[in-house]
């Protein structure tokens, strides 16, 4: 269908995110050679044409969970079959989540997880590394992480109080870490006490179904967590990344931080905008068990349109999908007690779609911002920028063909991924990817997906201290420094203690 | 000087929370048996004359440390002092805090208090028990203390990691445990995670005076923990007092709780309201010292008018003192070594006063609000109104003659409390007590405190299940159920676990 | 059925804004004469049970248009039909509005609107005027009005650009003059000029129904001219109050206002608490019709529960209902062009249990906060407290055993106005109206009202400057007072003008 | 000093807004023909070395006003004074604006201006056309300026009443004149008639010194008239430019817009960043008046961190300077009345220090922001995007060589305009120009101005429909068009009007 020789993209009009322009692009060995109008055609090119479409930097999706094993089971989508959804919807790199259990060697788990992507993966891809136990071989793991192994964020949980949940005090440990190492501190936030005794209340109420996923962890449980995460972090003086941001609530914590000079990014996801938690109150079980994900969506149902006000306003910063997929057998695990439903939904394919349909279709952001928050944004912060998220001379050839006025309905008939149920289902997107390229090869066009695409991504390694996070820290840590007040030392009469 | 006979407070405004009249008031047996214009005078009564005055509902002060044993010393205010010279600037009733240490049963904690108190007090006092440790020995003695004597409020603190504070969810528990019981929770909002680890740094950058009191637990420490206290008081359901809300961020997250529908109540204190914490910067130590407390005063100066605008507006609801005095020869055990001074500021005599200059005759508050603010709400709150905090037939003679026209120039070299500094040294107020009625007895008039108080106060016992909190409390139960969603059973295939 | 002799209301719940107490009510001669428990009963006197009941003052709605022409017709419910509805729903005081037209002397329009009312009122009233123009002479009867006639409210119009609005001059003078003498300013906010540009646009769409009403003037529209006001009214230094507050936006703009220590009150009214817009999209136009008033109702349902809580927590002051009823033959002048449907709807009767089902029974405020906003505030506000809006010795005998368990179901086949469409038809409300006594007599019994009531109402005169607003005036006024900066003179060049 | 001809600046860090790279830029007639690194040198090239400097795109200051005829004077700093201190602060590009009295032709008084501009400029610049009264002909000579002119910006006022001020209706009528054209629509936004009364006021409180200035126009005067502008653009549907924003109240309403979803820019100017209004409080006159400008600068200190913040976070887009400047003897018309002091203050040369200083060294922005906030941004809003505004082949040659180490001291002892008068006196500033290059020029170097600058400048027409604007309009005016709710006829009785 393709290979990486040579490809010029003729006629289209190339967004980035600063800047859109008429323009050809020359691709080489992978790479973006040349970006100009009227490009001359190598011998032997193989030309796409995107007249009448824009050409974007393909999408990084900064929060997948492909294969992760979770509360009893394992996510259907694997870094196959997920990468290669991805990149029919656009995307064309991820970074996934390793997620050991407390007490695991993060160097290990770091190892089993590449031991799972390599192989498989559609896409070029990275990885996060979960910080799920606090002890001084972790804070020395990180450091060989960061220095050998190409990561570059860590996230730590305030949920999951019996599994990855930390405490405060291991939080601030983990983000000083952080700082020391010129990492990016990630967070999902949410008060694991509270969630834990809203869940005892619900069963003792008899509510057993996923209103009560919900119900015991509503959107004040999770503004509460954002709240002390920003807090701790700014004491911390670290960057923080708050993934899956939900909430109205949550959202405004983080604007007004930002306002506030903290250096703080946050990442609503497409389920986040897409959709709501009114699904959560479906008469038909599985349906509404096929929403349930931690943190749940709302039911404000005005909670979509004011998150992607926030994000068109850079109030928050990129978008993931926390896609982490389980099919009707698995979320039927808790079909007599909400607590027992894994968490996790679909995102990863139809991502760009539900964005640009109620980000850019509705007015909310132009093409530009579009990009920014669909790639720039998360290659800059995560330090894959210009490589990722951009569409110039030396960045990787990682693009999509983008039809702004095509629409598709979004369909689990229809969809790339494992799973057998779409929370988007029925959704009519303007805005689709009619050419995917990923290094440089096509390999989604014509609605087909290349035939040979397993293992064909590499893992992409990220340098410390991002300019774009650390830029300011640096002139933060310099302007702000506490001083001491020269004083006279006091010389009258001291009470001795316990006098 | 008086006695509690007959008493006829003539010609003065009378003013409640909701209302003045120009009327006189009729005092018998230490009760109000009348208040209406021209009152006949019973042979005998004693003429209080109240001419172009206010007479008000005298001064409840819901926030005092009376020879609180803290920090290796003690407060140098006990209950003798403390209560003089709160009589003196028109209070006339305090609730002090019972603060047993760890391990220590609330209950013999409780006695040691009355046993401190109950002989030496002025003027009538109440107690709120601090829950310093959490056990089923602690929930069962808090029965006994609503059941039995009299208190019907709790405090947790969230601050002084080595001594006091709770974790979340014995937070939760108290809380819990609050509800159940009818009682109010109250919360010491600073985090005491984030003080300790700021308290390392700044010694380590070599910052030991008292600006490295403030550096170590800014505004964000105290914000941070009253979203958190609110948040889990939410959850549980269970109306929660904030005690010395001392900054502008933590008090606009109280607004915006009960904009939300919770029942919570902020008190700024004296202090914050009458002064900031530009003096941590004071070049002379000493003076610097006396002003640290906890959380402390802040160093932006549009605080105070901040708090009373929103105290003026309701979203705070009382005004407290925090009264904790230490001597300059007790301060100075923390000469080399912030972390070491006793925390603690006057304001007992002075409250009334400094409220009035700052919000009555600023324009901020009329003299309806400062009534509710200084006596009726807290009153109402703790479940002592209409006996305390009004001024009306059957209700308590406490009240204070009140001169809106007068100054007074705030020193220590003339105040009638014990410590050696006064952290309203030379503010002009206008708004002076002249005359203060204790169940009434004339005991303050022409400057001069009746000489026979010692003892002459009572404890008064408080009921469970206040209205002023309860009544919303339990319409938002009723009215905000969770309910199960009816559904068919699911019916289609289930993943055995870990498949 | 009753006369106005000696009453005794027994064994109630007297609920009073500031405090609530077990007690009976002596009335005699229209007036209370004692509260207490177990009052001893005269011989003669009328007995009314109130046991288990609340005994509240009487409903003062400050905010009705009985019999208005306007918009080419005539409001059908009159100030005989609308205020016997009024005690019917537990209302005993009315203040309607004397509009004249543009040049016709405020004293005739007066005259006028005494002359329709004193002849027919069933419960007391008083009369709002408003300036609909400007002039020396609309000056100068202002001071006649305040001085002869107890008028202490104006209000002024910034909507109906052909009819009675002012420009922003003629605003400030208004608030100025009322500033001079005592008066309240009220305002109609609303941005006239771009509702007369959004009618034609809609016009020009195609947009002719009921939608298009809202359609033309969203709640920007009026949120800006609510700002607008009361930045005016902040310059004049006048207390301003800003009447029929529809739109979360523009209620925050008042609460933001409040904050900043201006004396500004905002009053919700029982079609906006209690109903929402959406109604302006109903199929059946007479339906949708039916909820034309200006400001329109807001399509967004959150907005009841919003402006609630601002209600329940000081940010709005009052409740009033722009009481202004026409039947569907009236609706229909404007069949087929939305700007000809005149504007109001109903409430005077229903607006007691509107507020305590949304209010109360769902746990936004208490029984307490519900007399102060359903009475006692707008009595204040009006200088008309504590004869009204207060159960007192002394107080006019308007009130009303209220029963918070009882509900009714409201209809327009039941209710007591003339007009045939009820906007809260089918509401089922708890807490009912049982007896409702005006003046001392019980006119509302067992689901009757009195036979004889036609002109009992009597015009309560309103002396200027209410304590309520203007002991704050006077107070910011001395405290903010400009002063110039003392300086050496320029002694430098000048340069000649136009040089 | 320097030829048009091939130029290299070698050894820099480019700092676009977007993205920062090591790269050399290859200069040739004019425009910039390569960037990357060690490129090759072209035989004849001059070398201008940029080792361990930045290299940013020339400063476009988007708001002047050079030799404006104003208040019975002329600013001193005429087109070729103001171009050649612009240039010697790293601006590169002015854009002035046309201000022709009431009645005038717009189209002459644009000739007028370009007869000024064009001989005298020693930079680019463009012309925005103030629209200081309205009519027929006023509407069609804006369609003329765009189609013909290169015209897209108009400016109204709103305050100025008895010179420029607009009334609302004729606002809306210019905004949708502007949506018409594709043009961005301006506004000075202070209420006009609050100022005038203010004035009154303040003179006839015998405050006759420029802090009268300040006392007459409050910041709510500014933040009315903002949220006026935005209500009115809103209506309109237009995108909405608010100049010159000096006030934390007139910032926020800009950012709640933009959160709502409207297309509206704030642009803060050097001025208000960089001092504050205390100054009108000096003792010294001439001091005092040095500062005079409307909207004036705030006496709130906190004001320029917060506009900072705010323009950091993407609320505030550009930054202006409204340089507007008159000599001492000019300020003292004013002596004995504020009124006459000549409006105007300095910053064109400045304010790329001053906003490096306080944005970048204090760790509110980086590097990008910078360039977006002093150049980028204002370049797409007014369509000289990529033309001005970027460092990459194609654009304009316009860029400064900029040492972030080196600081200067401000004085008007040593800047290069020609006031005497300098309102950042003694600001010490990291952030210096090293070298200026201009159209390809190197103009600025080694603390010297090439000496023969005079009229090399050109006039740089600008395109309707800006993208940066209107992409987002457009898709707003799609998405949410009004429609007709589809009914049957209504069918009932009508009343006849007035029956």
């Amino acid at each position: 269908m393709s290979d990486a020789g040579v490809v010029v993209v003729q006629g289209g009009r190339v967004v980035n995110a600063e800047y859109s322009e008429q323009a050809d692009v020359l691709i080489e060995g992978g790479v973006v050679r040349a970006v100009g109008p009227a490009l001359p055609v190598p011998a032997g090119a193989r030309l796409v044409s995107a007249h009448g479409r824009l050409v974007l930097p393909g999408g990084v999706d900064p929060h997948t969970h492909m294969e992760l094993p979770f509360m009893g089971t394992r996510a259907v989508d694997d870094f196959y079959q997920g990468t290669r959804a991805a990149l029919a919807g656009g995307t064309t790199m991820i970074v996934d989540f390793v997620l050991g259990a407390r007490g695991i060697s993060l160097l290990d788990a770091f190892r089993t997880w590449r031991g799972w992507a390599d192989p498989n993966v559609c896409c070029d891809y990275s990885l996060h590394v979960g910080v799920t136990w606090w002890s001084e071989q972790v804070s020395e793991e990180m450091g060989v992480l960061v220095r050998s192994e190409g990561v570059n964020s860590f996230k730590a949980f305030m949920a999951y109080k019996e599994a990855f949940m930390l405490r405060d005090p291991e939080l601030f440990s983990v983000f000083r870490r952080c700082k020391e190492l010129g990492a990016i501190a990630q967070v999902h936030a949410e008060n694991g006490d509270l969630i834990a005794e809203g869940e005892k209340e619900m069963l003792e109420r008899g509510i057993t179904g996923p209103e009560g996923h919900e119900l015991c962890r509503p959107e004040v449980v999770e503004a509460e967590a954002t709240n002390r995460a920003i807090t701790i972090a700014g004491r911390a003086r670290c960057p923080l990344y708050v993934v899956h941001v939900m909430s109205k609530a949550a959202a405004g914590v983080i604007a007004r931080a930002r306002r506030a000079g903290q250096v703080v990014f946050g990442e609503p996801i497409a389920a986040g905008l897409g959709t709501d938690g009114t699904h959560y109150w479906h008469r038909d079980w599985r349906h509404a068990a096929a929403y349930v994900m931690g943190p749940p969506l709302r039911p404000d149902p005005t909670t979509p349109g004011y998150l992607m006000d926030l994000l068109a306003n850079d109030d928050l910063s990129t978008t993931g999908t926390d896609n982490c997929t389980f099919n009707a057998c698995q979320k039927a695990m808790g079909k007599d007690d909400f607590t027992k439903i894994p968490n996790g939904v679909n995102g990863v394919e139809d991502r760009m779609s539900v964005i640009w349909e109620r980000g850019v279709h509705s007015g909310k952001m132009d093409e530009n911002r579009f990009v920014a928050v669909t790639s720039t944004n998360a290659a800059k912060i995560f330090n894959l920028h210009p490589r990722k998220g951009r569409i110039a001379p030396g960045c990787d050839a990682d693009l999509v063909v983008w039809n702004p006025n095509a629409t598709r309905t979004i369909s689990a008939r229809t969809h790339h991924q494992a799973v057998d149920f779409n929370i988007f289902e029925g959704m009519e997107c303007h805005g689709v990817a009619d050419v995917t390229i990923s290094r440089g090869r096509v390999v989604w066009e014509g609605g087909l997906l290349a035939p040979d695409l397993r293992g064909t991504g590499r893992y992409v390694p990220r340098a410390a201290f991002p300019d774009y996070a650390y830029q300011r820290i640096r002139a933060q840590d310099q302007a702000n420094q506490p001083r001491a007040v020269e004083r006279e030392p006091y010389q009258g009469p001291v009470l001795a203690p316990d006098a």
